[in-house]
């Protein structure tokens, strides 16, 4: 079956919801063990686990990764781009909710590096 | 002055070529100190490294961060989006040569992620 961008939107948006609020009540643990003075190996972990679902999505999806760079470039950006939002977001002091960082991981799908800045 | 997109580009390019040709040569070792084994400190040192060469040469270029996400969120996509394809690179058993990497470099500050998949 095809499926509409919009489709995919909003089950994205639902997807990043559903992690968050679990991320949110786990906040604390979550974030000691991505700094530097928790489990070197933990940020690995939750990579190969976002790829593992990330992968099944893609395919129910029918999607697959673009030639516009060497596929595994593509794999890594993909995840630890999300990844990085989130540790960025658990390391804030003043935190947005969980909503709104999905409205902000759901942003930042659409835009490029070259997109986050402004020359005058 | 104001400068063209041209420009930009190709003062980008010659940096990212500048920089690949140094971790090149120190490969192992950087390699190393990035992964679960070595410094635990060491990615979010060389964070600040670029953070701050980043943030120099955008005042030279006349740029901001724009303001379609909040602006700590742009700061550290932009700086992590680098260092993780780096890392990549480096973890790669059949690495690019410096050149080719830079390209890589250039092409993802292009594409968002929604870029990086196809839907059929």
């Amino acid at each position: 079956m095809a499926r509409t961008d919009e489709d995919i939107a909003s089950s994205t948006y639902r997807i990043f919801n559903y992690y968050l609020e679990y991320i949110n009540q786990e906040r604390e643990t979550i974030r000691v063990l991505l700094s530097p003075n928790g489990d070197p190996y933990f940020f690995d972990k939750i990579k190969q686990i976002i790829d593992q679902l990330f992968t099944n999505k893609l395919t129910e999806l029918n999607g697959h990764f673009s030639d516009k760079l060497p596929i595994s470039y593509s794999m890594e950006l993909s995840i630890t781009n999300l990844l990085n939002i989130v540790r960025h977001w658990l390391n804030s002091p003043d935190p947005e909710s969980p909503d709104e960082l999905a409205e902000i991981l759901m942003q930042s799908r659409l835009l490029a590096p070259r997109d986050l800045l402004v020359f005058d």
